[in-house]
């Protein structure tokens, strides 16, 4: 038995080689502690509630058992999705992660039992899907379009990975080198010419290589990449926008079809282009990424508007009601973003993150820990019938017969204090601000913040180099006014001040807070004559039981003059800052036969509806009282 | 064999026997008679591109083949859809209404020959589905909610009615009554106690028991009414929204789940009632209708705004984008809309007959009768990308792998006359106005209009009985203004002269064809802001090519108050009245990064964009000059 890592030296996702052509580089995963606030709280709701949980659930639903009969240690048929094993391995990442930062024997207990589990149903020559292995007759790689064995491998790999990074066992990492070696061995441009249609082995294979050293990984990622936009999924007779296939990664200038598949195969590309130094590829992702920004993204960063195909639309398609912004898609969106932040260095990403994190991600789990979103729509009217699982008029469930979005939160969470913060030879940048502690080498700091709910940033020096050192603020793009130190700074880039620091040195960050009223582009027609509520990093929603008066929201409008009320309520949603303005009620639509008329808008009937008080809580804590209306974008009185 | 009916004879789809408790009656579809003008134009496309081409397509794609090889002239596996028969069906339908209307004999020897190959694949003891028969290893009914047995089943006894009706011949008869006597065996409350997942064969049963007077059928259309919304579906492990299974027919207060589906069990619903005489049933009919007319139904008439399932959305849901309004969806709603006015005599019914009709159902074929939409969006963006065959951005196409909607409007197109005027023993009722001839027992009526291009109809008595007869004329709701010999009416409802008619006499209903500005309740999120252009029964749009100085569609503004222009265009698309007025381009959004904007809106930005003449055309037109931008619903300037 190995012996655990300190924190301060385990890597966490992503973590490019010396060499790798990356600007920034990242922070080893304990070297950022959050010890109060917001991520504080929902990290120990995932690691008190949602990592015990999960492991019940995956019983539950005969995940593991999938895996004993593979072994031989249970008989019977394969229960769930073909990509079952998938859920099991984000959980053991998810543990491993949550090891690192807990050191809790308990999890690693169960992770190394779940660990032999999983090597037990390991074939001799490394190939491992159990239930492909019980369920199609271990007819492997028969139908890679959907049978997603390239996708439950990267899922282990990264489990692997980061269990050797955050327990130094190597025991899932032998599973995952001959799965490898295996996977090396069948495809490429010497072997099989063929690609899974569910990207991740990309990402998996870059850090198993970044792990292990094996170049032939790093090979085979780039094939992955490489081999799609070249017809074949069509030659399995499926059509390839769906799939990320219908134009090759170098030549796309855009995001399409399913939206997680397409964030996870660009987030891989992204590690393929940062190892092999690649910046014709890099290049291309940032097009691609400028595009999913500029038109296919909501404004809480939920990426994917369609249910059909859990797809990305077309630009500007993005309806609130039916807006699909799957939980896994955002955390497939920091992924994308964070790797092209450390390529790139560009604030703007760290900007993504932020706003993906608070409120398209973090909407996915339930305060408890214990209850998720698949579909996360900015709006849900009073009589919305759920027909589907998913449908969030169900509210948040406990878990999902496609499960891969808790999981997945899960290992986000556990894993989310390596977003926080990195370095470079000059110094350190903080891209996110919780309440905590950053180490980089000589350099140690503490972060005091009451962030999102305030916007000042005290960062305070508590051991420092005897040279200069610079440390670089992120300044968000929303934060127009900041100051450092009381100096304006500029919004959207990082502040830095370079200089020899001192034990005790403060630099104080101030953001504004004020709430603000944000529009979309004439463009998206789904939300024209709205505005959402800002603050902070925050979107804002009104929820149906804030109301005064039971006003029904499907009928709220806001004036936009109106000033805004701000109070933070420690007793509401485990502590959010509400905000409060003046809106209208309007009349309820009549109770015509038909919603068409000829007869002009009566804007007085409107104005005439009676003032109420407006509630906004983040959009993040909705559904946390019992699913109910929410609106997200607001109509203008 | 039997002798051809006279034209004067031949009932079209859904007469209710004399016992029915309805408030009009059918007239015999030879009675009716369009001459001229646009359903004139729109017949003859039918005739002489869609019906003849439609039987190639079911060569070409093997619809035919697989009754081949039921009936034991082929060998080889099934090809297409479960419910591959049902298109067969439903261009025999339309090959025998069209053949009532022409007497071509080529079209009754084509409609016998694919008769005798329907007749060869029955077996023994009734029952037919040839891909059931072929692929499924003949095992019946094991996956009732998907295996579409019964509405393949449906759609053959629809077309053995027709094919009786219009031509004499009991061919198809024979074995639509061995078929529904093995489903009545097999199916009830004494049998089989399960249901269709898509309803049709209620409407097919009650027309079969109209055809023979056998009361079986007309009890097992009245079980398989009621079977559903009590756990069918959901014994097989089902989700029943989609189906119609949720809540009982008699119990349901709106329409929901996927709209074909939806519409035909209600249109199968209120033959029950009208048989019957089952008021309650009626009732809860037209409640149900009343619910989509308010929330669930497009402008054009189109039913179903998910592509997910294509189903109805909550209220209010109506994305013009993705909307969905499924052709068949449109036909359905016809249907049931006809039955809803022979039951009541209310000319709300028949008011959405015509938007129906004009709007989302004629959309679905080209001008040239030889492609078809399936999906019938109200908007599609400058760079849409089609990456479904059903996609509007395609433009129509020749068929379908599911080529539900081909084949089902032939057969609506064949049998429009019958859906034009009624009669009571007051006298007879004009509901859709085309230039032609009625005839209704003693009255002879020639009818003189170029509607929808001109709102004067002339109606001029050939002959008459020698006592009192009421005519009645639906003054459409939109009609405000209208006149009847010079004599003001009320818009919505009939307007009803009675009297001794002597041959000459004439009758000028004058309706007022402005182009109007129509608006959504404000709770149609996805119109906010919006007008639409009407003019008489027509719905317009604006398409790309028409813009002058290529304007980009997805910029135009309208000027609500600006004046508006009609020109009738015999040269353009096949004849169209085409409708200007001013609008603005709106400045292109800026190149910004994101979306989303704190800056308020700009309006006088907006208004300094150049002001441009914008063209619009009947949108059942559009698309016919190849797929472009187009919308509906235009934003106000």
């Amino acid at each position: 038995m190995s012996t655990k890592p300190s924190a301060g030296t385990v890597c966490g996702p992503a973590s490019p080689t010396a060499g790798a052509q990356t600007r920034l580089h990242p922070l080893p995963l304990g070297q950022v502690r959050i010890t109060s606030g917001l991520w504080h709280e929902r990290g120990e709701a995932n690691r008190l509630a949602s990592i015990p949980r999960g492991l019940d659930r995956l019983h539950e639903a005969g995940n593991l058992r999938n895996l004993d009969i593979a072994g031989g240690l249970a008989q019977g048929e394969a229960e769930g999705r073909i990509f079952a094993d998938s859920d099991v391995y984000k959980w053991l990442e998810a543990a491993a992660w949550e090891y690192a930062r807990t050191g809790d024997e308990q999890l690693l207990a169960n992770q190394l039992s779940v660990t032999e589990v999983v090597g037990r149903a390991q074939a001799e020559d490394g190939y491992i899907d159990s239930v492909v292995q019980i369920r199609e007759n271990k007819e492997r790689y028969r139908d890679l379009p959907h049978s997603h064995e390239h996708y439950v491998a990267g899922h282990l790999i990264q489990a692997a990975v980061a269990q050797v990074r955050a327990t130094g066992r190597r025991d899932l990492l032998e599973v995952a080198i001959r799965l490898a070696d295996h996977l090396a061995a069948t495809f490429g441009p010497q072997a099989r010419d063929d690609v899974d249609g569910h990207p991740v082995v990309e990402m998996a294979l870059v850090e198993l290589y970044r792990e292990t050293g094996t170049r032939e990984y790093l090979d085979l990622a780039e094939y992955f990449v490489s081999a799609r936009g070249r017809g074949l999924m069509a030659s399995y007779g499926r059509e390839p926008t769906y799939f990320s296939d219908r134009v090759p990664v170098r030549e796309a200038t855009t995001v399409e079809g399913h939206a997680v598949r397409a964030v996870y195969l660009a987030a891989g590309a992204a590690d393929v282009a940062a190892e092999t130094g690649d910046a014709e590829l890099l290049a291309a992702l940032a097009t691609q990424y400028d595009s999913m920004e500029r038109g296919k993204q909501y404004i809480t960063g939920g990426l994917g508007s369609r249910w059909e195909g859990e797809s990305f639309g077309d630009p500007f398609e993005l309806p609130t009601d039916r807006g699909y912004a799957e939980t896994c898609a955002a955390i497939g969106g920091v992924q994308w973003a964070w790797r092209m932040l450390l390529a790139t260095g560009d604030a703007r990403y760290a900007d993504q993150i932020e706003r993906m994190l608070f409120n398209g991600f973090l909407a996915g789990v339930s305060l408890s820990g214990t209850e998720y979103f698949y579909v996360n729509p900015l709006q849900l009217r009073g009589d919305a019938h759920p027909e589907h699982e998913r449908s969030a008029a169900n509210g948040r469930r406990g878990w999902f017969d496609c499960a891969c979005c808790p999981p997945n939160i899960m290992r986000m969470l556990s894993s989310l204090g390596a977003h926080v913060a990195t370095t470079t030879d000059a110094g350190v940048q903080i891209h996110q601000y919780a309440n905590g502690t950053i180490a980089a080498g000589d350099l140690q700091l503490d972060v005091e913040t009451a962030y999102p709910w305030d916007g000042r940033v005290r960062v305070t020096v508590r051991q420092a180099p005897t040279t200069p050192v610079e440390l670089a603020f992120r300044v968000p793009a929303w934060a127009a006014g900041a100051t450092l130190d009381g100096a304006a700074v500029a919004a959207g880039d990082y502040a830095r001040v370079s200089r020899t620091y001192r034990d005790g040195d403060e630099i104080v960050l101030d953001l504004p807070m004020a709430p603000r009223l944000t529009r979309a582009d004439e463009r998206v027609d789904a939300v024209r004559g709205c505005v959402t509520i800002e603050r902070g990093p925050l979107v804002y929603a009104l929820e149906q039981c804030d109301q005064a008066e039971g006003a029904p929201v499907d009928d709220l409008r806001i004036l936009p003059g109106a000033p805004f009320e701000v109070e933070h309520r420690p007793d509401l949603l485990s502590g959010v800052s509400v905000v409060r303005t003046t809106g209208r009620v309007a009349s309820p639509p009549p109770a015509a036969r038909s919603p068409y008329s000829t007869t002009p808008a009566d804007a007085r009937e409107e104005q005439a509806g009676r003032e109420v008080s407006l509630v906004a809580i983040p959009y993040y804590a909705w559904a946390n009282r019992g699913p109910q209306p929410m609106r997200v974008w607001i109509p203008t009185a």
